[in-house]
Parts: C-alpha cells; sequence; structure tokens
C-alpha cells in the first residue's frame, strides 16, 4: 500500500483540492454538534429535560445486544451530567424519556446489507428512537447522545426530528497489527470509538513481513515463531469479534499474500519461493518473500489454514491482501520460472492471478467472499469479490464498470499524517465518474488505514482520532455535507466525548512530554508541540533510519497531525485580513500568540539541555523563536502602517522558508498564516489601491506563491 | 474498616503530628532521585554513559522471569532515551553496560521470606547488578532505571555503589474490588506500578457486601448472582497472579467473613443468619448480613469454597476479613442465641472466635496461613495467623507481644484522601513500643489499602499514586528516612515515572475536565481544580448521598488529593516569611498565583454556566477569587508597609474561614498560607519588635491557632 506516494503527491499539488478547505455553500442547520451528520435534521422549539429521572422503555424487539447498547449509553449520560439513573426501566411507553421501538434484532452475525437506519423524535416530553433493527438503536443512540446539551437550567437534548442512514454500506477502519501489536483493550477502545461515529467495519490486518498475530492450532508454529510471543489466542479473537458485534461492527480478518508474509516463513520456510531461512522482518517496506504459487503444498496448507479462519471468523469477507507483490522471488526461481513457461503463464501478474484463482475457489469451499487490494482485479476474478483501492476513486469507477464492489481507502491514509479536512475532501465516488445507478452501487464504501509501522499502544489513538471521525462522516452523512470549518467545530466536540470510550489521543501527548522532559513542568514544551504536525507520508524513515524496535517515544510520537493550535492561528490571520482595511481584528490574540512562540526560547532550551531525548528539537526552539519575532515585526509594521525596509520581505520570507524545512521529522504548521503576515506588511501600501475585499485573496495568493 | 474514623481525628489533632511537615535532621546524599532510598547509597565521582551500545550480560544463573524483567526494563529505558539498543545481549561481562549476576531463582512462588537484597555498583564502564535471587534483580533493576539522569552530553547513570534490601519483608497494596470493579487491566498496570516502587503483594479483596467477584466453578451462582457480570474469571485469576509473580508480588487474596458477605447471600441465602432474601448492596457502610456461624452447612459450604481458592491462589496466606461484624443478625436470630447458650458461648465476640477457629482448621488442611482483621485477634487464634492493624501501630505491638505476626494498615488508607507526608509519618512499629528483638520481627511490614467505595477505573490510579510509593518507601527504607520535602521532591519524579506503566494518575484529571466542561479550554477549571482537594475521611457520603451506581465523573472525582499547586504556594510564602525582615523573597510570584486566582472567576462562571454538572462549583469560584483577593490586600500592606485597618484582619479571616468549608465535596488546600499572608500584614508592626529569626515561627502559630 506504499505505492500511494506519488498518488498523494499528486493530489497535493492539485490546486483544486489544496485551493483552501473548501466550503460549501449549503445553510446549515444551527449549531449541532452531530457527527456524522444525519440525513435529514429539522430542528423544533422546545427541549428534553435531561435530569435524575431520566428512564427508557423499550417496545417490539428487544434482546441482550439491545440492552447492554442501552446500558452502556445511560451510563455514558451519567458519566457527562453526574447525575444517577434508576436502573429500573420505565414501566409504560408513554411516561418514559427514551422510548425505543425496535422492530427486529437485524442479521445474526453484522453485515454489510444491514439496516442502519433509525428515526428519532425529540420533543418536550420524549425522546422517540424507531429503528428497524438492534445495530439502527446503537446508531440512533449515538446521535441521542451527541444531542446532549447544558446550560443554567440544566442538561437538555433540543426538539428535533432526525432521519437517518448510511450513504454507503461499508465505513470501516483497518488496524495494522502485524508491523506493530496491539493489546486487545487497545482495540476494544477503538471498536467503541467506532460505533460512536458509526463506523461498522474493523479491518484487522493481523499478518505482515514483520509478524503473525494470531494463534493458530492447525499450524501452531505460526505464531509461535512469527509474532515475538505478540498474538491473539483465539479466545481473544472470538472476544474482539463478540465486543465488535454487541456494536454493530463487522470484523473482517486480513491476511496478505502472496506476498507480506516473510513471518509465516520463520515457521514455514517451505511455502516460499525462495529456500530461506527466514527472519521476522524488522524493517518497514517492501519486502521480497512470497508464497509459491506453483507447488500444490502451499494450497494444501492454505486450505487447512482458511478451513480454521473461516470457522473463527463469523464475517462474510475474508481478505487476501495481495498487494506489492514485485515477483522478484518468483522470477529469480527457476522451477516457478518453469510452471509458469509450462502453463503459459506469461508474467508474474498472470501467476498472481493463477494464485488467486485457487485462493479465491478455497475461500468459496469455506462459504467466503473475497476482498483485496485492487492488484487483484484481473479477467477471472469472481464476481462476488471486492476490490480494496489504495489508487483512488478512479479505480474504483473502473472496477464498478466491469460489475466489482469496491471500497475507497486511497485518501483515507491517517498513517501519513495529513490533516484532517484533506481526507474530509476525498469521496468514494469519484467526481464526473459517470457511473451508472447500478454502478453506483457497487461503490460500497471505504476505509481509513491505520498502517502501523510508527505507532505504539501509546500513540495509535492519536493517529486514529479525532480524524477518523470526519472520514466516518463523509463515509455516513450525503455528499452534499462539505463544510470543512463546520467539520473543524463538530470534531473538537467528538473528539472530546471520545474520550469518555478510553481513548487516549488527548491525554497521551503531555503524559510523553512529561517522559521526555523528565518534569512536569512541560509548559514551553507544549508549546512547541502544540504547532508542529509529523511530516507527512514517508518522509520519517527517510530523515531518521528506523525498525519496528525503535522506540516510539520522540518529539515526533508526541506531536498529532493536524495541528489545533496552528489552524486557530489561521483563523486569527483569516478575521484580520477579513477586516480590511482596518486590520484591526484579533490583532490582540495575534500578537500574544506570537509573543508566546517568541518567548519560548530561554525556558525551552534548558529544557533541552536537560534531556538528551529532545536534543533534536533544538533547531525547532529557535525556529519557533524566530517565527514569533517576524510575525511580530511584521504586526508592527501593519499596525504602524509603516512599509517595511526594501530587504526585510525577502528576508524574512527566507527565513521562514528555512523554519518550515522539517527537524526532528516534526514541521511548523504555522508557517503559512505568517507568511501572509509578512506579505501583508509588504505589501500594505499596494493593497490599497484596489478593493477591501479582495485583500485577504491577494494576500493568500500571494502566500501560497511562495510555497512553491 | 471503617472504625478508624474515630482514630483518625485523634490523629490529626495529636499536635506532635500536625505541627507541621516534620524533617528529619540526616544529611541526604546528593541530589538523587531513588525512592524507596536504598539501606545505602555512596556516591562516586564518575559516570555511566547510556547511549546505543548498552548492553545486557547476564551471569550465574537465568530465567524466563529475570530475562522477560531484563527486556521490559531495556524496553522502558529505550522509551525515556529514544535510544535503540540491540536485543543481542552482550558476548562476554567484561564488555557489559549492565552486568547482572544473580545467584539462583529463589522462591518458587513469591513468598514473605523471599530474599530481595541487592547490590548495585556503577562505574564509568559498567553498571553491576548482584542479588541472590531473581526477585532480588528485579529491584535492583527499578533502582537502575531511577539512577538515569541527562546533560547536554548525554545519557548516564552516576557512579555509585548501593546495597540495599527492604526493612520489613511485607510491603502491600490492598484493592478492593468488591465495591468497584476494576478490569483486569487496570490491576495490571497497578502491578507494574508497585514492581516499580519494590511493593511486594497485591492483598486482593475479593468479595463484598457490594460484589462477589470471583468465578466459582464449585458454586457458580456465587459469582453468577452476587456480581452483575463483573467478576474475574479463574483463567484471568491465574493471569494477573502469573503477572505479579513476573513481578516478584505476592497475590494474597481476600474472603471477608462472616460479614462484609450480602452478595454471596444473594446466591446462597441459606448461609445467612437471617432467613433473605438478599440483593447485592448498593450502598457503602457497614451491613447486618453475616454467615450464620452455628450451621454445619456454612462450614461444609466454605470447606468446598476454600478447597478450591486454595489451589487457585499459590500463596501461603489466604486472608478471611472477620472486620467490623456488628452481629445484629446473630442477635436476632433465636436459634443462634439457643446454640450459644448450648455452647456456652458468652457474647458474639465470641461467636465470632469460634467461627474463626473453624474456619482457621479448614485453611490448615488446605495448606494455608490465616490472616484477618484485628478483630480475629483472640485466645485460640493459631500462632501463625497474621494480624492486620487497622487501629494502629500500637495494637500491632500488643499482638507482637503474644507472638503474632501483624502488618499495618492504619495510617495508610489511601481512599481517605489525606496528605502523602501524612501517611509517610506513620510507622509500623509504634514509638515508644519497647518491643524486644525476637517481638519487632513479628512486625511484617504493611499495607495501603485502596479502598473502592468512591474509585471507578478512571480514577483508581490518582487515588493510589503517587502516594503510595512515599508508604513504600515508609516499609522498605530505613526508619530513618523521614525527610517530607526531600520525599516530595523524589515523589514527583517518581510520578512521572509511573506514567509510563500505563498508570493514568496524571492524564485522566484533563480529561475528565474536559468531559466536565465539554470542551478542550479548560484552563480556568483547571486553575480551580488545581488548589482543591477532595474532602477526607468519610465526608463525601455525608455531604452527597451516593450509591455504588452513582457515576464518579464529579469534580470531586477529578481533583487530586495532595494538591501540588498548594504545596509549592506553601513553600513560597515560607519563603517570604524566611526572608525577614524584608519579605522581598518569592513576592512576584506570590502576586503573580495571585492574580490568577482572583481573575479566574469570570471565565470560570462562564464554564460553569454551559455544564450543570458544574453547577456545585459555584461558590468554589467566588471563593477562590476572594481567596487571591484577600492575598493580594495583604502582599500590598507588606510590600507598603502600611498597617490594615482595624476590622481588617477579622474581616478576612471570617471570610477565609468561609472559604475554608467543604462545597462541592472538595476544599481548598491553600488556605493556610494566605492565612499566613493576612497575619503577617496585620502584625507586620508587631514582629517588628521580635528578633528576624522567630517571624515565621510566630506567624505560623497564629494561623494555626486560627485553625481550630
Amino acid at each position: 500500500m506504499k505505492k500511494i506516494k506519488l498518488l498523494i503527491v499528486l493530489f497535493l499539488l492539485n490546486p483544486m483540492v489544496i485551493a483552501a478547505n473548501p466550503k460549501s455553500t449549503q445553510s446549515n442547520t444551527p449549531q449541532h454538534r452531530l457527527m456524522p451528520v444525519p440525513a435529514s435534521v429539522q430542528f423544533h422549539e422546545g427541549r428534553l429535560k435531561i435530569d435524575a429521572a431520566f428512564t427508557v422503555f423499550v417496545q417490539g424487539h428487544s434482546d441482550a445486544r439491545l440492552e447492554a447498547a442501552l446500558f452502556r449509553a445511560s451510563r455514558r449520560l451519567e458519566g457527562r451530567t453526574g447525575l444517577e439513573f434508576t436502573r429500573t426501566p420505565a414501566t409504560e411507553a408513554r411516561s418514559a424519556r427514551l422510548l425505543v421501538q425496535c422492530n427486529g434484532p437485524g442479521k445474526a452475525v453484522p453485515s454489510v446489507d444491514e439496516d442502519e437506519s433509525y428515526s428519532l423524535d425529540v420533543s418536550d416530553t420524549q425522546a422517540a428512537l424507531k429503528a428497524p433493527t438492534v445495530v439502527g438503536v446503537m446508531r440512533g443512540l449515538e446521535t441521542f447522545l451527541q444531542l446532549l446539551e447544558g446550560d443554567r437550567s440544566g442538561y437538555f437534548l433540543p426538539s428535533v426530528s432526525i432521519q437517518d442512514k448510511p450513504r454507503f454500506p461499508w465505513r470501516g477502519l483497518l488496524i495494522d497489527v502485524g508491523r506493530h501489536y496491539e493489546p486487545v483493550e487497545v482495540l476494544k477502545r477503538n471498536l467503541d470509538g467506532m460505533a460512536a461515529v458509526k463506523l461498522n467495519v474493523l479491518h484487522w490486518h493481523l499478518t505482515e513481513d514483520q509478524g503473525f498475530r494470531i494463534e493458530s492450532k492447525r499450524f501452531p508454529k505460526l505464531h509461535q515463531m512469527g509474532s515475538d510471543g505478540l498474538f491473539y489466542t483465539q479466545e481473544q479473537i472470538r472476544d474482539v469479534i463478540a465486543y465488535a458485534r454487541d456494536r454493530g461492527i463487522r470484523v473482517m480478518p486480513e491476511f496478505d499474500m502472496p506476498g507480506h508474509i516473510t513471518s509465516w516463513l520463520v515457521a514455514h520456510p517451505e511455502l516460499g519461493s525462495a529456500p530461506g531461512p527466514y527472519a521476522i522482518e524488522r524493517k518497514a517496506g517492501i519486502m521480497m518473500p512470497a508464497f509459491d504459487p506453483t507447488r500444490e503444498q502451499t494450497y494444501k496448507f492454505l486450505e487447512e489454514f482458511f478451513a480454521e479462519i473461516a470457522t473463527l471468523f463469523p464475517d462474510d469477507y475474508i481478505h487476501i491482501g495481495g498487494d506489492e507483490n514485485e515477483g522478484k522471488q518468483w522470477s529469480a526461481n527457476p522451477q516457478i520460472q518453469a510452471f509458469m513457461k509450462a502453463k503459459g503463464i506469461k508474467d508474474n501478474h498472470a501467476l498472481q492471478a493463477y494464485f488467486n484463482q485457487r485462493l479465491s475457489k478455497i475461500l468459496q469451499k469455506n462459504g467466503k467472499k473475497m476482498i483485496g487490494w485492487e492488484e487483484i482485479l484481473h479477467a477471472d476474478l469472481p464476481k462476488d469479490a471486492v476490490i480494496q483501492s489504495w489508487r483512488g476513486p478512479a479505480s474504483l469507477a473502473d472496477a464498478a464498470r466491469k460489475g466489482y464492489d469496491g471500497i475507497l481507502s486511497s485518501g483515507y491514509y491517517i498513517d501519513l499524517m495529513f490533516p484532517t479536512w484533506q481526507h474530509y475532501n476525498v469521496d468514494p465516488i469519484a467526481p464526473g465518474a459517470n457511473l451508472s445507478e447500478q454502478e453506483l452501487r457497487h461503490i460500497l464504501g471505504g476505509e481509513a488505514t491505520m498502517w502501523s509501522e510508527w505507532v505504539s499502544p501509546e500513540t495509535i489513538d492519536s493517529r486514529i482520532w479525532p480524524r477518523t471521525a470526519a472520514i466516518a462522516e463523509r463515509l455516513w452523512s450525503a455528499s452534499s455535507v462539505t463544510d470543512v470549518d463546520d467539520m473543524y467545530r463538530r470534531l473538537e466536540s467528538i473528539s472530546i466525548q471520545l474520550e469518555e470510550l478510553g481513548l487516549t489521543h488527548n491525554k497521551n501527548s503531555d503524559m510523553m512530554l512529561r517522559r521526555l522532559a523528565r518534569t512536569k513542568e512541560i509548559g514551553p514544551l507544549k508549546t512547541l508541540v502544540s504547532v508542529v504536525e509529523p511530516v507527512k507520508e514517508y518522509r520519517r524513515t527517510q530523515a531518521h533510519p528506523a525498525t519496528m524496535l525503535t522506540p516510539l517515544t520522540r518529539l515526533i510520537d508526541a506531536a498529532r497531525p493536524d495541528s489545533e493550535a496552528a489552524r486557530r492561528f489561521a483563523v486569527l490571520v483569516d478575521g484580520m485580513l477579513s477586516d480590511a482595511p482596518y486590520l484591526r481584528r484579533n490583532q490582540d490574540l495575534i500578537k500574544s500568540t506570537l509573543l508566546e512562540w517568541r518567548d519560548v526560547r530561554p525556558t525551552l532550551d534548558a529544557m533541552i539541555d536537560k534531556a538528551p531525548i529532545l536534543r533534536e528539537a533544538e533547531q525547532l526552539s529557535g525556529d519557533l523563536s524566530d517565527i514569533g519575532t517576524i510575525g511580530l515585526e511584521a504586526l508592527s509594521y501593519i499596525a504602524s502602517d509603516v512599509a517595511p525596509p526594501e530587504q526585510w520581505r525577502e528576508a524574512k520570507i527566507a527565513r521562514l522558508e528555512k523554519a518550515a524545512s522539517p527537524k526532528a521529522e516534526v514541521e511548523f504548521a504555522i508557517i503559512g498564516p505568517v507568511r501572509q503576515l509578512v506579505l501583508l506588511a509588504a505589501e500594505l501600501q499596494n493593497l490599497k489601491q484596489i478593493p477591501q475585499a479582495q485583500w485577504k485573496d491577494r494576500v493568500r495568493g500571494l502566500a501560497a506563491e511562495k510555497k512553491r
């Protein structure tokens, strides 16, 4: 899945996309904080009081899963409000504050064709949640919880009528536990997070060159020799599946093959296309080992293996990977070459097709449908196979035209550290794809992918959340829901709500800074970390060679993608520019922020002196101080309406460019708005010649120009 | 264990204890950050560099437990330094940075007579850790990790010679999972924390009126009906025991009886002394249900039950509770009264003794020793029984004189929210107890007790840590280690180190504040919470009736015992008083702190308006503002050397008293030093009549006077 690199670069350079966080012109409903935005929301006058008298009544179908969901929702509501509710259900529908009407259990095993729709009507006396299935009720309960507001009079839900159902039936999160293992409790809290934003597929990437993470009773050496002892027992797997089902989430396992299988070969070198021996891979990247697709032994092994797996995982689908097999071992193996010649298989791609056809029959025999990365798309692929695209919506549209279901992951690679708005702008349906109704139905949805080369149990939540909530919205809400500012406003709320589920995306950063600095007084370091982001794409290891055994406790690990502080600062500068020609708005806040940056250096340097692990941040300290100084200079020219001396602009822009280059594998996210301040100061006299309404765009245009 | 209330009050009023954080006059070794302080520490010139070339070599005995301990220690060292060590052991002793010399495995099952001693010699070239047992090595590894320092030249350990062994062999933490259940991962991270400060007993309080938390295969209705589904499977129990053993920690189960057993009777009312039916208790307090000690059926049941338990728990001891049985059900039951008459059992206490004797035989039969709360001490108690004291060191000394082993918990009740120094000052050996050598050996140590009426998985770590580290020091280090300021200095370091084990004592407070305020901008609320503490002793429910089902997400739950901010402010004021007659020292810092308190009100009130759960903090906001104002007034009189008007002193002291009364079940921890400022301002002219050296004591004396 690493070829995405090239495409991301193209995508970044696409001026349509980069232009600026695009906004739709849709007039939004008033300030609700729902995410994903429901299909239809109508607010009314009035409110439903939430107090200690809160009770629930279930009408129609009920079962253990529904009861458990109501129990969890009630506890979360109690946690937020501090109220203690009675544990006795209401005795009649009329008197319940929350009336749940469920028509039936839905699918016994969570399925892609589960009906997840619900309606929620909140009046002054009752919230009525109606759904055809238990999963629909669960989706509605999350909306119910998101509606909670409070003021002087107490907690309440605004009166509202909501009709809701997902735009796409397949809304997933891939978690790669191959590169770095994640304990069960990490998976569980992320399943809770997924349910909170209505995601419905955990794509469990269980095997990789770097680790075989699942107990096989049939071939126990696989996990014994291929996992460093870090694997899930079958009991744990069943536990995770049950936990997910309880939240209406499918668990789809992936066994990536014929490549990405080094860890299998540690125990079973006889399956490989080169003699071995093999050791668990410690590096990141595309590795050469691949199954030998020419020997019957391979298929016999896989037949027995998948027979075991198919029993363990109830989901309809098994993901067979299929990506990034470069076939180097195949080309180098004379016996494989002879086989290809004999069978008239013309190249490695065709050989992989042959392998996939055999694999597909094995899965069929076990009653499973096949899904794989888009490399698996070839002539003889069975029509019930699903294509997962890392190349982009266009190839998904192609697959749809050929009659294949597909899901999009290109654009949702959350391991690459891109800001939320960028993922948010990616739609599974390619603009201008011109698909027929029937073809459109083949686009099942998408998945965020948490590849785990550089995440640990301490950091993984901060790589997944809150950004994945915005991807969840893209996959659930109408395609017209595209207001980026409004998304960010709601995302801040959701991010806090996600914490009640045990997710550590907000709280672990400070903890890591305390460990780095070995003190509780982390203020200056926090200032720095709040305005930097980890380098994007695959630049981390380019700068700093690392393996799967490298500790993930450095500054970059404490830093988070999509700096909130930077975004706020950009908004402040935006506001100032909109206040042309006075430029008074936000000046005080901009100034105090710049002062903080300028003045952080001495204390930060003192911290760095005491903590060798922070030495790599030394230049960043000076950079931040200079960024602050430059911004303050610009501000003072702007405020005094005095033109800066001739070389000033160039010198400052050059200094900013230097500051913009990554150090310690992090980069400043505040260069853009400070560049705007410099250009504003330098161009102020020229700007006065054009209409005030155009100042903002002119300055932003100049700043964007300088960026290239 | 609730009778402690009275005694704590006495203890608080004891002027010897309350006078002020007492300090020893011992001259400490230079600024090391070891906790517990080792038996002997000698620093030398020089340092051992810690870099990527770090390697380990094991000499003598090695085994899986030792290897695992070394693996964990290496990973923690990597995490702190960001260095990646080779995973290959050194090839020879001489070249290893860490040489471990272990003489043998020690006890197969962690035991009270395990040899935990070790020596650690760090030179410029090597750290040599020697121990007779694997557990000794583990204790030494924690010291090794605590020695890590860093400066411009990199990470290093100072050269040092350490000889170390514990003062007491029994150093425990009781975790009550009866009132509130704690998931296995909570127990595990706390076991890691215990190991980090060299505690060696997890006292697992498994059954209570409010919950029966352990799977019984013999009597499955016990956990099925008595736990709300919140119990540990036997597999989980074995997992926790193995995890603890891997860290050299005993796991001793407690089955509290004959009282505290309501949850048993839900399934087995036939064991009770009143007919039932019974329901799981939801309230806190002392309950009436008790086993019927007069029926053979009871003993037959317990015999089968403990036969199962004895197999599950390998520890030598089983704790049978025995506390707080008031015998009301016994007195009310004519059949029990008849039995007593027939047997010549004169009162309920004697009846409980009869029960304990029977119980003791059952345990003996299963090869287990009995331990119980001090109520079990009576004439016929077998001499190998252990007494756990909640009354105080004096009763422990009494037991020792009678030939019984004992451990102290009085003074270590961490659920009562007392500051660290108070626990730190409690010694298991009563001052002036005058015990013989042999009697002294009966004092085995002590246990901190985490009773769980008001803790949740979210808050429990902050109730245990870091205070328990100071108790661990009391139980490990020499009795002469009593410097409170130095303890606090080291505790701050340890508190951060404990976070790398996943403990949430620091990070969950902000998370809870975000949930309370429903925003990330929690600054003002954090200011408030940093200077308040939860009310002490049992005042929480007196103020706010609550049950085991009440959400624990309020301000009091986010607040932490032993406010660090308050302690720092007190130190600032202390410093100023020491600077008599100039009183210049710390004035700026005191002023800026007071300003922050004074000015927090508007933003804090705005937050409260939006979050009904914070309404209870409304008065606190005004109080804090007034405390700040009063302090600033005092400061301005002091600075200008002007005497305040006549009624000023009285008015301000009265206002402070009002602020001192708890609201929302929290209380300000900053009243004392602000009171000192007021008295200093009011008495400034009088103070000039006495020697400068006496100012501090005079002001502190006046402030203490006002307190009563």
